[in-house]
Order: structure tokens, then C-alpha cells, then sequence
């Protein structure tokens, strides 16, 4: 077992304001969300960096989303090969224990984990490459969405392109996953694509005929 | 590609909303955050429960947390065999990209994966069981777990105990990655675990003399 | 050099237990602060005064804020003499090094300084109008914002309206900054005026079109 | 009178969280604060930077610490030319209107003003030489400590110097404020010089025999 270190004392304090303003005031909805269990209506997979907070754009109540958050919001190819894999245990958590609606996946601009794909795939950045890189064999995943926009000159729109490029390729796992097209077909689910700019705040929705258009 | 449909409406509302008010008050600090990157001071690990909002309890602020979610707040071992690891990536990015100062592994009551780990381990859902099940195979981290409350006899004592050991299996598994070692020993890095009861509103600290304490 | 004296001992006694808690429990979070440098969000200017704790009010952690304060929460005008002005050098550190997104200007209750100026300017208080008086002209600042508010006649509302007349007279005068306006204009600095109550711990925001409103 | 922004909704969250426990906590010693005045031990003069926190170093309650901060905590020459001078009247007013027992400087690691006052007296900064820039102007006052170090040929080491002789420089100029020294002579203030290590926590006392000493 690890040293586990106090809690950083600001937040201590921090969670006693919460506690005695927002918890009390909403007592009786966090109580009920206890004792009656959560009922989502949607699933959002978007990207674990800071400046992306769904919750805030969406202006979300405790309760409404379920959200899973990795780099880049990838999600995988299908592969039941018995191995651990966190984002798919996700997936069939939210579609076939909680019966979401929809499933939304949340790209962004200025992403990290899109920009090392990018350098990666192009040859400048052999660290990525290793197999022992953790962040390099995820990225791994957005390898066919750098396919097709590799011929992209500038180094800033090919980026661009790429972060949704992410967006497309999980749409496309996601499909991939029986349980997923069972439901789409059975029409009990929908996805979504969106992108998000975070020093414009912009937001663009994804459609295979018209690509990424601000909403 | 699979068919995307319509945002739901009230979303676009939503984020109309947001856009008007948060953003436009905000607007000098989003736009500093994608000039000049984030620079979190931690990164959090929680689950992907609806119920759970960590930037809520902290009063956070966009830019302050790295946040990785997934079912039950889990870490796997340090396994570096070149798959897709979401979860290692994601520490990865975290300590040596981002170098930020603290992870914390926030636990929760009422949550449905520790719930399902304790059903499959206790034989009573076979269908976690199978090879082919994401959640299941995801939930085989909580084992070592499971080995250490089975023999509490109460089933809800059972799953809150082991709601807490998966923040101290989540701490073990962190410990025994090299890069978080490392930095564990350099001083550059503090782990943390944290449980927060839904319903209550409380918020437990665990340290390995004490166990979990509320704070 | 003047004789310097020791430490009175009961500071050193609580340095040392700060060093052993929260030093101990935030070492991390210092190293990075002092590797990576500071990147706050938020300039804060506020009075000397010793009741007014702005990082208490708002639960921040080491690196949130920048800090000015000077008697009365001041900003005089934009004057590049080739004078030592220590606080337009703080603005301009904030602004252009720093980037800050926000400057607030927090005035607050029972402000020494402040009645200061209303005894000066309303002719009871000769030694401050003197030329050698530091304290008088420095406040000389706010004499603009007394003569918005002298024909208050009840001296303690008087009093509290010059308290204000201070926020919105550093505003006024942070506006007439140059490199201010810039980033005003561009989107990248926001401006705020708050003032606060002591005995009470109210909290007002200030709005041209609606004055002082408890937040 | 410029835009100003509403308050970003996090530090409202976190001002009402303050309001219900800590001000709630103590409201009658605020309300003792606010009725009696203050009456503070000791006047700080330290830096605006967002890393240094002398009431969290000090376990400073509110009420205890006069505290004026600004670039490179630096004292000015004492010039009563009627001009605009913050620090020299924050001075005045703890010493002739509160008539604290201490005033303690203290200087920091890693300081971005000090670096700012190395690279312009060696001739690297010329834009901080301008005569327009408030932050090069004002760094000016500690060129009397450059000249004191400018034969230390390594540059980190160099600018570490310079931070100290910050320290020293305001120790000595506010030794020739004819207030400061009338109540040193009468045994009424003592001064004191700190430094502080923002990565090791360290604190550094100065005296004039034996210099910076770990306390």
C-alpha cells in the first residue's frame, strides 16, 4: 500500500462549503438519487483534460449524465478478448444496465492526446511508438482518422481535422459494438458527434452529409 | 459510419445558454486556457456514475482537474503488453506530461459496478462471468478486493466495504506504475483516496493507519 | 542597515508546524509551483487591512491568486512619469507577463484609509492634507469618488458610499491603463468590483446599471 | 466607467460555502473585528506573487497581519515629494495610525520581479529600461542591491542573491523613513528580514552578522 497523503486543506474547506450550501440545499434530490439509483439519460465520452467541463456547457444537474472520460475520447475497436477494457465496460454499462438514450461523444480543440497522435503518426515523436508508451498505444486508436487527413499540409488545420477525426472514428467503433447497433436499430439509442472550441466556445455538431457545423 | 442524429433540443438550448452567460462572462479566461494550455494541479479518478460531480464538491473551476472516470473508479496493474490501456494512458499523460501534484481516486456509495463485482464474486451473476463481458472482465481488477470482504456477512456492509477497497486497490495498482513511483519518491507526486456517500453528502479521507474518516 | 531583531518566537513556532503539515502534505504541489512557475488566474487588489483575507473568502490554494494590496484597494491613474508606482507596476506584471484573464478590485467595510479621505477632503483632517503626509496623498486617489458622495450627509453612510466610490474609482482609473484597455478590448481581461462587509461577511458585486448587489 | 463582468460562478459557490462554515464559525469574532477595529501585531511587506503565502506560513488569523504586497516586496527611498506613494503610505499608516511592534519583509524564491531587475541592470531587458514601463521603474529601487552582486557570475546564483539583497534594500529604506526610526530608537518597532524557498519550504532569516540562516 502506498503512502497516502492529508487532503490538501483548500479543499477540505472547500467540501464543507459545498456541504453546508449546495448539499443542503438539494438534500432531498441527493437522497433520492441514493435510494432510487441513477437514471441518466444520456452517456457522454469526452476527454479528461480540465478546460472540458460537459457538465457546464450542458448545464447539467447532478443525476442527468453519465460520463465516461478518457484521452482524446477514444473509444476502441470491439474486442472481447477477456483482457480489461475500461471504456468498453463503460459503454456496455450505460446501454445495456442503464438503458441510456443517447450516447454523445465530445471532442475539443487544443487536445493534447489528438496533437501526440498527429506526431506520431507522422514520424516525430518515436517515444509514442514504443510499445511500452501507455499514451501511444492509445492514441493507437485514432491511427485510421490520421489516414485521412494525413495529406493535410498545415500543421494546425491537420490537428483541427484530426480532433474530429476522433469524434468520427469512435462514432465508428461505437457501432462496431453488437450491443450498440442492436439498440440503434431497435431505434432505443442515438449518437452524437460534437466538437468543441475552448477559447471561442464554440460548439459543432457532426453529421456524415454536412461534417461539423456550429449549432 | 453509423447514423448520427438531431442534438436533442434542449441541449442546443442549453448550450445557447451557457455560450450567453458563462462563456461570455468567462470568455477572457477560456480564451487564456487554449493560448496557454492547461496546467492542472491533480488528476482525479471517479467513476462515471451520474450521481458523482467532483468539480461540484470542490467548487472547481475549469482548468484546476484532470479527470479520468470509468466504472468504479478502477486502476489496473501496471501491464505495458501494447494494447489499448485508457486508464494507463491517461495516468501517463497526467504525471509525466502534465506533471501535475496529486491523484485522487474518488470512490462513491450506491455505485452499480463495485455492486456487480460483488455479485459475480460471489457467484450470483454468471453472466459477468463470461469472457465476453466488458463490465465483467473491468470489475476482475476488484478482486483482490472482494478477497478481503467476503467474508463480511451483511451484503450491504459487503459492497460499502468494498466500494472503500476500491479506492485501496485503485492506490495499490497507481503505486506500482514506474513513473508514479518515481515521482512518488522524488516528492513530486501525492497520492489520495476519497469516498463520498451520495445521499449524506459525506466525504471520507482513507489513510492506511485509520482507514476512511470523514473529513 | 538597521538593527534587525529576532524572530518573535511564536512566528517561528508556527512555521515549523506549517512546515511539518501543510508543507509536508503539499510538498508536490510547492516543487511544481516553484518548477513550472505561477500561472494564476485572477489579479487581486485589495487593502492592507488585516481583516480582509480574499483567499480565505474564495477557498484558494497557493498559485490562484496575485495579489496587490495597498491602502484602500487603490489604482491611481495611468501616470508613466518614470516615477516608482508600485501599483500600476503590479498591473502591468498582471496584464502583460501574466496574462490574467480577471483583475478584481475587492474594497470592504470599516476601511481606515477610506475615512481617512472623507476626513481630508471634508476639511477635518489638516495634517493628512499636508504635503508630507504619504497617507494623504495617496488617498487624494479617491477624491474624485469624495466629491460624488459629499453631500451624504449621515457620516457613516457617507462613509460606506466612499468605500464603494474606491472600487469604482480604481476601475475607472484600471480602464485608463493602456495595455488594460488592449486586453479589454481584445477579450482577454475581464474587470470586476466587489466590496465586502466585515462584521456581516456579506459580499456585494458592482454593476453600473444596478450599483451594489449582495452576490 | 468601464464593462465590468459578473463574479465567474465559481467564486460565488465558493464565497456562499465560506459564508455557511467559516464566517458562520466565527461571526462573533468578525463582528468583534468590524465594531473594535483592527489591531494587528505585526505589518508584512511581501510580494504579489500568487505562491507566497505568509498567513498561510504564519497561521495567520484574520486580524493579526497589516499586509501591503507588491512587486519584489520592495520599500522606496522615503520621498515626501507629494506624489502618489502606496507603499511608503501603507507604511505610515501601520506604524503612526496602527502602531504595530514588527514590520517584517519578506522575499521569496523564483521571483519574477527580481529576475526582471537582474536582466535589466545587466543589459539584457531593454525594454524594461524604457522610461514608460512601470514594472522596470519600479525594479529600479532594488538596483543598489544588483550592484552588490553583480560580480556572481552564475546566473541562478546571481539572481538568488538579488533576492535577498530585495530584503536588505527595503530593510534600508525603510530604516531612513524619519517615523520608522523615531520608534526604533524608542524601542517601539523592531524589523525583520525573511526569505522564503517556495519549492523546499524553507524560511531564511536575515541578520546583518551572520546573514540568511535556515530559522
Amino acid at each position: 500500500m502506498p503512502t497516502v497523503k492529508p487532503l490538501p486543506s483548500y479543499l477540505i474547506t472547500r467540501y464543507h462549503g459545498w456541504k453546508a450550501t449546495t448539499y443542503a440545499d438539494n438534500e432531498p434530490w441527493y437522497r433520492n438519487l441514493a435510494d432510487n439509483g441513477q437514471n441518466p439519460r444520456a452517456m457522454v465520452i469526452s476527454c479528461c483534460d480540465s478546460r472540458v467541463h460537459v457538465t457546464s456547457i450542458f448545464g447539467a444537474e447532478q443525476g442527468e449524465f453519465f460520463i465516461h472520460r478518457n484521452i482524446a475520447n477514444l473509444v476502441p475497436p470491439f474486442n472481447p478478448d477477456g483482457e480489461h477494457h475500461g471504456t468498453s465496460a463503460a459503454i456496455e454499462y450505460a446501454v445495456n444496465a442503464l438503458k441510456v438514450a443517447h450516447i454523445i461523444v465530445l471532442g475539443h480543440s487544443n487536445c493534447g492526446g489528438v496533437a501526440g497522435c498527429n506526431d506520431m503518426c507522422s514520424g516525430h515523436a518515436p517515444e509514442l511508438a514504443e510499445k511500452t508508451s501507455f499514451i501511444g498505444r492509445w492514441i493507437e486508436i485514432l491511427r485510421p482518422g490520421y489516414e485521412r487527413v494525413k495529406d493535410i499540409e498545415n500543421e494546425d488545420d491537420r490537428r483541427r481535422a484530426l480532433e474530429k477525426e476522433a469524434v468520427k472514428v469512435s462514432l465508428e467503433n461505437l457501432a462496431g459494438f453488437p450491443f450498440v447497433a442492436d439498440a440503434l436499430e431497435k431505434g432505443k439509442l442515438s449518437l452524437h458527434g460534437l466538437w468543441t472550441d475552448i477559447g471561442e466556445g464554440g460548439l459543432e455538431h457532426y453529421t456524415p452529409e454536412h461534417g461539423f457545423k456550429q449549432v
